[in-house]
């Protein structure tokens, strides 16, 4: 594997997760429990698919084959996707959809961190202008998952189910593999599995502020990010991501 | 409008009930209670899908601009479909879906009957290939209304549920227009208006036999049959449906 075939793996990685993200979290628009929710899921989604944009544009650039942010993002199929199978799971109902985003901001906002003194120049951009907005995304998901989780009974509950659930999904973002090895080695990406420490501390700390569990298991659902096998939920997604180009190609504004 | 194009229009009608039911039932497949509903339910499907092929395909013919069956279920778009909205309504449970096959099996065996019939031979030939499945859909889905309306307090509540749900869409399909009145003066098709009275016989000696409550209601949602405007739901429904068509144009076996 070239440096640049393991860049452009690294840009689809960062760029698949926010854009697979943005869209579940876009689901929500006109949907959630109060109009103030509403209108910040709808511009938590915006900033994933603007970051979106900034990452699979800059892979088009390193693949060198022409491709636009919006042909990487609906020109592809399930098996080119490199996101991982955390951000491609089913909302299920608010706090579960809260949940994962708090477990995806906490590891988004430390990795962005890490980009910001990437070697490369672009990378370390796009990381600062993130960065800025996943420190909020992680302030408002890690107060509501507190507000939650030391809520009622039923919230409680709900949101317990919901970190049982997704924590499965959490040790896929610490995985490493060559395309990180190269990376690392040419100083533009950490490797993920160096992350961990500071997640699971804090993942602890607001966990345990929302008197939630965290499971004992490390067991950890894999095969996203390095694209041998996502969930079926992924294809579904797409189906309705992708419509309109797919029925109307080359369409524009 | 000219007989060839009402008798188009009229053979969408016909082919897009059975197209989007067909693709509803088919989404059970899997997923039923137990392993002879699914498999009752995915032979529904196929039985439904088959028709469709038929009439649409005589629709092609009819349209004659060199359009397959595949073509016309695949390649439009959700204003160019003609099929009534009760089909495109999602399942809901298995009661739902169970009550819905029975009040379209209803109108669709006592139309099959009078097309048999049919001034066109063509029509009438795929009429009677489809009555004799369609009687056996009927005599199911008849038996289930009243084995789970006439079952538990859960199961008659549900069904009772569904009913209410699913009766506002029942009076499209026996709207008429200027498509029918062309049909029915050819000979072709009747009115379906003229079909009601011996539907309402059929549907409320089978609702009573349920022990469940028709409602008063004569109110009717409508548009689909004839266009104008179909639910949020159909979209949805060709994004999964057409999605291989739309992916890979021209893809075959």
């Amino acid at each position: 594997m070239t440096r640049d075939e393991a860049f452009l793996q690294f840009l689809l990685r960062m760029g698949d997760n926010t854009l697979i993200l943005g869209h579940r979290v876009s689901e929500w628009c006109g949907h959630a429990p109060v109009l103030e929710e509403d209108i910040a899921l709808a511009n938590t989604a915006l900033d994933l698919i603007g970051q979106t944009q900034m990452w699979l544009g800059l892979a088009g650039e390193v693949q060198g084959e022409g491709k636009s942010a919006d042909d990487l993002a609906f020109l592809r199929d399930a098996w080119d996707f490199r996101n991982v199978l955390l951000v491609e799971v089913p909302n299920g109902d608010f706090g579960r959809t809260l949940m994962r985003q708090f477990l995806f901001d906490a590891w988004h906002s430390i990795m962005l961190g890490r980009l910001m003194k990437s070697s490369d120049d672009r990378v370390a951009a796009i990381a600062e202008k993130a960065s800025k907005e996943v420190a909020y995304h992680l302030e408002r998901s890690s107060d509501t998952v507190v507000g939650l989780g030391d809520g009622t009974e039923e919230s409680h509950r709900r949101m317990q189910e919901a970190l049982d659930y997704l924590w499965p999904y959490v040790g896929e973002m610490f995985a490493s593999d060559e395309v990180d090895a190269e990376m690392a080695a040419a100083g533009i990406a950490p490797d993920p599995a160096g992350l961990r420490e500071e997640y699971d501390a804090l993942v602890r700390r607001v966990l345990t502020e929302a008197t939630l569990t965290i499971p004992d298991s490390r067991f950890a659902h894999k095969g996203g990010r390095d694209g041998r096998m996502h969930t079926e939920h992924l294809g579904h997604l797409l189906t309705q991501m992708q419509w309109l180009q797919r029925a109307y190609p080359g369409a524009t504004w």
